[in-house]
């Protein structure tokens, strides 16, 4: 990282917005025209258009204290573009706006945007369009993203049916383990000025949390295989909220069994030493991004031979709620945990 | 406005999210699937997408000591349905996202809302989606507008061509010296606790900035007598710096003439009260949400029986540059104030 500090009142506004766009280029043919306009247009080409939008606020989603301003850009992207594969579609376009003190520069602001673009080019997405504002204090980011898919063959989360297979992707409590070991550092750091952050050569749990990826290839997979699951969403509040969701927003029940919930060796390793179980990190830590879904069990064969997808339960009856049978075969009921911002 | 109050914790994301969106009903037939699943889904049937995005910080975009938040919410609202007309366009969806602290109740968010789903109603509108998430100060809003447009018929800033005739909607500078009033009375009232604020019964100069409107009309008047403009954008940072946009994307120069622009009686009025030049606030006044447009020479006779658009210039060769002639006859290059956030 250059030394050089550029203060953005050097740009203004506009001199800003197009140092930080000006290298775009479209990957998407329905992408007509992009920043620099009262608004962006896009084209459709007999497709239906996905839309979703997700706003990240210093203090409360991320710490510039231990998270790299590129991985955040990237991440930004990464949260958004999960939420339109959950749908069963492809994303495409995206709108990034920010709200930025002077304490940030003009190269902190290029470390930003090359997360944006690295995650831009992953995905396949064009930057069409954002806002860039000051704030009086403290970062926002508010991305919305928009996708493609052929009609009607999004994936709501209200269509699993009774006897479902539940199936998750990946591994789930890696990205809350990280977070844990992250804080825990950065509180050392505070009280012992001077300490490096020792972060024990856990680079899974870390790069969980703070370099997510979506699940695009699972998406493709789908497509490939022809499945379509009968119910989907992203995981980003922990597994346990994300299954009641379905259930209620499908009117069915659920049976998980902790056995078969994936969760990463190192995941596993590292919630021991601190004493926590991992089962619960998986069920309530957040921010995994990976793909919860339900198929018909005529489509198992589909998914069996599959690396990364598990199935962890299946669909019950309404009136049976939502459980979860532990390994010692005992049952228990499902809570959310997750948002709780607003309590005390 | 009811006195009781419901703390946001009490409802929860879920419950909240709920509450906020439980009688959206859907005007557009392109909307297919809106607030409640990863992502909202949108049809088509052949026409074009516009998208625009803007985000309102409190402190730097509003004051909520002078803001009602029910004006705040329709504000939001407008100032991206205006970006969408000016583009030609229709707007069809939304997209809501805030950052709230504690200090806001339920029944305030309520009343936000009132002043979004008005906005909706009036432009015809459906809220699709959003985020509600925490802020640890001040509130943050970020809305996405889509609006339809029929293929190639979008207007973009850079289509302006010698001689061409540049017009503007309405009356300017009025939002600005709302603003002025309300600073002023604002003031008055933290130096002398107690004083209540003097609004001199401006009403007009106080609506032009508290709850502007954006021109449906004159977009609809357009489609009526088959008119597309060969440039246009919304005027939302003063008249100088959207004519010098459209100069610099479309390669020209302007001639404004002072005398021809239009500025309202109540705005002239308290100008020279304050011994502030009324043209100076049309000019460099932003957040009139009027429209700025070219138009060819020959469709002249389209517009010229219309109320409420008046031709203040026309475009120049770019080496001209853009200039305006002064009530006196002298020529004055024209310049940008308006952004300057990041300035000390």
């Amino acid at each position: 990282m250059s030394e050089s500090r550029t203060e953005i009142s050097s740009l203004g506004e506009f001199g800003l917005i197009e140092h930080l766009t000006k290298n775009i280029e479209f990957q998407n043919a329905s992408t007509i025209l992009g920043v620099g306009d009262d608004a962006a247009v896009i084209d459709h080409f007999g497709k239906q258009t996905v839309i979703t939008t997700d706003m990240l606020i210093e203090g409360v989603h991320f710490d510039l204290m231990y998270t790299p301003l590129k991985h955040l850009g990237y991440k930004s992207v990464v949260v958004n573009v999960s939420d339109i594969y959950a749908m069963n579609a492809t994303p495409a376009q995206i709108t990034m706006s920010i709200a930025i003190s002077n304490r940030f520069s003009v190269e902190a602001l290029d470390e930003f945007y090359d997360g944006v673009y690295a995650a831009c080019e992953e995905y396949g997405v064009d930057l069409i369009g954002g806002d860039t504002t000051s704030s009086p204090k403290g970062l926002v980011i508010s991305v919305t993203a928009l996708g493609e898919v052929t009609p009607d063959t999004y994936v709501k989360r209200s269509g699993a049916q009774l006897h479902d297979l539940i199936c998750v992707t990946g591994y789930l409590g890696g990205a809350y383990l990280g977070l844990l070991l992250l804080e825990r550092e950065k509180k050392i750091f505070l009280e012992t000025k001077g300490v490096q952050p020792d972060l024990e050569d856990r680079s899974y749990i870390i790069g969980r949390m703070l370099k997510p990826e979506a699940r695009k290839d699972i998406i493709e997979f789908f497509d490939k295989v022809q499945l379509v699951p009968t119910s989907m969403m992203d995981i980003s509040d922990g597994l346990s909220s994300e299954v009641l969701h379905i259930c209620k927003q499908s009117n069915t029940g659920a049976v998980l069994y902790e056995e078969k919930i994936p969760i990463h060796p190192d995941t596993k390793e590292f919630a021991y030493k601190l004493e926590i179980d991992p089962t619960a990190c998986a069920l309530s830590g957040g921010e995994d991004y990976e793909l919860l879904f339900t198929i018909s069990q005529n489509d198992y064969e589909k998914i069996k031979e599959i690396n990364g997808i598990s199935v962890i339960g299946y669909i019950a009856e309404e009136k049976e709620g939502a459980t979860i049978i532990t390994k010692g075969g005992n049952k228990h009921k499902l809570v959310a945990q997750g948002w709780n911002a607003f309590s005390k």
